[in-house]
């Protein structure tokens, strides 16, 4: 940098190097924003660059396309939500509460997935399936797939250690995923962001789905 | 009719009416496959008008507007659909094998269901719900709301006979409609008509969903 008193190239390399992880994060924000408001047809490129504060070469920059920018906003949000789901919880612990226990895995997923912008985020790429089939595959895969997987995983462990009785630990991960989930996402979907429950509500979903879910897989 | 040998006025009124009748089927059917094809916006009344061999000015003298168009289809197709899967189920005769009424049930509104027709109209809903929110809602009320109603009013007449165990019918029929359907819905949603499971994988999510709600709500 001209005229700076850093001393070193490493420092100016550095600065760069933030700046632009910044503006890489500002255009994500910014996009993230007007896919949500306008749809995947309705947004452009000229946009996301005014409201992120960069020329529209340095979208270009750091994506190749509008589609790129796409599946980077879906590969984030869905796995930051993945994540915050996965990360929080502990593992069970011998002599504690099962049910309890599944109840709080069953309202923390709830409470993560259930916010106005996953919902959005959702119908937007539902509706783009046909044109853009693999805007909603990366969804598929780092959203339902990705937690039945972990949650197959987990059933699996209770049922080594004799606290569940299973065959097929997908299926019944499955069961537990859906029992919870679909009333609520379902009404999401179909009815808007202001059909999403409030957090008591959540809580009920998550007892009843997994009362059922027990009634089924739990040690007789 | 000038020059027809008819007698009556009655008889070229009746045909009038069931020229005016072929003509709104005729723009119907045709306004289905250009919604579908096209979406909500990039649908228009001249391509309808053009499909279906009338006049704009004929389309709008049966529809007044895009939106009340696409309210019919979405009542017709989800109507029907409802329609097919309850009316031809014979009510439960005693003696019988509760599961198997259950999974044939289960099976039978999978089928209906679990078509590319209705999975691209419940995708292009819920891809304008921020737009058209009274679209989706049609198709909430007619589609889920009403299947899972009719099956509560079944399962509280089976508990009713003391073959089942229920609390609260509707819930006990929301966990039974999404126990069969979600897995298979879910990635019809985002992977497209192709992930529409094979009837033998259908009636498999049947017997799964049956056997974890009979285990929930069955008599012990």
């Amino acid at each position: 940098m001209p005229g700076s008193t850093r001393p070193a190239v490493i420092s100016a390399d550095a600065e760069a190097g933030n700046r632009s992880e910044r503006k890489h994060r500002a255009i994500l924000d910014a996009a993230t924003e007007v896919f949500l408001r306008s749809g995947y047809l309705g947004t452009n490129m000229d946009e996301i660059a005014a409201l992120s504060a960069v020329s529209k070469q340095t979208v270009y920059k750091h994506f190749e396309s509008k589609e790129a920018l796409f599946v980077e906003i879906v590969t984030r949000m869905t796995g930051d939500a993945g994540d915050a789901v996965h990360n929080k919880m502990p593992r069970f612990d011998e002599g504690g509460d099962l049910s309890e226990y599944l109840v709080s895995y069953a309202h923390w997923q709830l409470t993560i997935v259930l916010t106005p912008r996953i919902m959005q985020l959702r119908r937007l790429v539902i509706g783009e399936v046909s044109r853009f089939p693999e805007l909603a595959k990366v969804l598929y895969e780092l959203g339902p797939k990705r937690a039945i997987g972990i949650l197959a995983a987990m059933i699996e462990s209770l049922a080594d250690r004799g606290l569940l009785a299973v065959r097929d630990p997908l299926m019944a991960a499955s069961h537990f995923n859906w029992l919870v989930m679909s009333e609520a996402l379902n009404r999401a979907m179909l009815l808007g962001d202001q059909a999403i429950p409030k957090p008591a509500e959540l809580r009920k979903h998550a007892e009843d789905g997994v009362r059922v879910f027990l009634a089924a897989y739990g040690r007789k």
